[in-house]
C-alpha cells in the first residue's frame, strides 16, 4: 500500500474503512490533489463550500473575521484534518473563514456529489460524518448548560470552545481593545484584570492587540469543570 | 394514502421522500407507534438515545436542567418534530433533557440501526439528516461571530438561541434569582434593569422565579441584527 492510501486512511471521515474499499474509491471517484505555495489562498470566507477538502501535507492558517467588531481569530490546522465539513450541507453552505497555506501544503478534494456517492458506498463513511456533525451540534448546548458564573473568563472560554477547531494550534485573537471589551461584554479595567489572571495561570499571553492561547485545555476547564 | 403515511411524510428527516418509498419502508422496518398519557415521561435526561423518535400527535414538554445552577429551561414541541436527533450519534449519546407528554401524545419510534438502514435506502433521507445536523453545528459559530456588545440581553439571546429548539413554544426559564445572575454573568441591579428593558419591548415577561419568552424572534435580533 503506498503512502497516498495510508494518508487517506488516517483522514477523519475515512477512518475505519478497509484499504480495499479506499483503493476502489480512488479508482472510481475523481479525487484531486492540489498543491499550494506558502501564503496562497485555498478559499476565502464566503466562498461556496462545493468540495470536501482535507489537509494531506503541511498546514493551513484559518482566519475568522467577526461580523461587527474589529476582532479576528487565527488558528492553524495540520494533516490529517478536514476543512469545514459542517458547511457542505445545512442552512449555510459558504465557508465561515479564509484558509491560507502556511508553508507548502497539499489538499485533497472531492466534489460534494461524489462525497455523497462515497457515503452510500460504505456504512463506515456514513457513521464518520454523522458522528462528526452530531458532536459539532452538541458542543455548544453542553457548554451553556455547564455555566457556573459567566465571568469574562468563562465568556472567553466559551468563545474559544465554539470557534476553535479540535486539534488546532497557534490560536490567536487579534483585536482593537475597545472591540475586545464589547466581545467579552466588559469594561477595560475588568478586561485587563481578567486577562492578567489568565496570564498568571499560564493559560494565555497578550499584548495591546493580540491574545494568544497557551493552554486550550486549561481554558476549557473554566466552562467544563 | 391513509393519514399515517401523510403524517410520516410531514416529519422532518422524511420530507421529500415519495409515498411509495415510505410505504415500502413501513412494511419493511419495525416502526413503533407509542401512546403516552398526560404527564407520562417519554424519556429522562441521561437516558441513552437508542431510537429516533418523532412526535406524531399532541405535544411534549421538554425540561433541560443546568448542571451547576438552580436553573431549568422548559419548552414545548408539537407534531411534526423529531426529538434530539443530534444525540443519536457523536460524542454524547444520552438525552440532554427530560421529555414528558403534555396532554395525550403519540410518538413514532425507530431503532437507530433501522434508521441507518433507512438512510442507505434513499438519498433524500441522507440529505435530510446531513442538513439537520449541519445546521445545528453551524448555529453557534454564527451567533458568536455576530456579537456586537455581549450585554446581558445578548447573553440571554445567545442562551436561548442555543438551547431553544426551532419551532418550540411556551419557552420558560425557571430559576433562583441568584443563579440567574450567575447564568447571565451580572449583578442583581443590572439583571433587573436588563430584564425590565426586555419587558418594555414586549420580548419577555418575568417574576421572581420564572422568565417567559414572548417574542423569540425579537430576542434573537439582539444577536442576529
Amino acid at each position: 500500500m503506498n503512502s497516498m492510501y495510508q494518508q487517506l486512511m488516517q483522514l477523519p471521515l475515512f477512518q475505519g474503512v478497509s484499504s480495499d474499499r479506499i483503493t476502489a474509491l480512488v479508482e472510481k471517484l475523481p479525487f484531486h490533489f492540489l498543491k499550494f505555495r506558502n501564503g496562497e489562498q485555498i478559499f476565502a470566507a464566503g466562498d461556496q463550500c462545493t468540495h470536501v477538502r482535507f489537509i494531506v501535507s503541511g498546514q493551513v492558517r484559518l482566519e475568522t473575521q467577526f461580523d461587527n467588531l474589529r476582532v479576528s481569530l487565527l488558528q492553524t490546522l495540520t494533516t490529517p484534518h478536514v476543512l469545514a465539513a459542517e458547511y457542505l450541507f445545512g442552512r449555510e453552505t459558504s465557508y465561515p473563514y479564509t484558509a491560507v497555506a502556511d508553508g507548502p501544503c497539499g489538499i485533497l478534494q472531492l466534489r460534494k456529489s461524489d462525497y455523497v456517492t462515497m457515503l452510500g458506498s460504505d456504512k463506515v463513511f456514513l457513521f464518520n460524518i454523522l458522528n462528526y456533525l452530531s458532536s459539532g451540534s452538541q458542543r455548544n448546548c453542553s457548554s451553556f448548560v455547564a455555566i457556573k458564573e459567566n465571568s469574562v473568563m468563562d465568556r472567553l472560554a466559551m468563545l474559544m470552545d465554539t470557534l476553535v477547531i479540535t486539534g488546532a494550534t497557534d490560536v490567536v485573537l487579534r483585536f482593537k481593545q475597545k472591540d475586545l471589551c464589547y466581545l467579552l461584554g466588559t469594561q477595560r479595567t475588568t478586561l485587563i484584570s481578567s486577562l492578567d489572571k489568565l496570564v498568571d495561570e499560564e493559560i494565555i499571553d497578550y499584548d495591546s492587540n493580540e491574545l494568544r492561547i497557551l493552554d486550550h485545555l486549561k481554558l476549557a476547564e473554566y466552562i467544563n469543570k
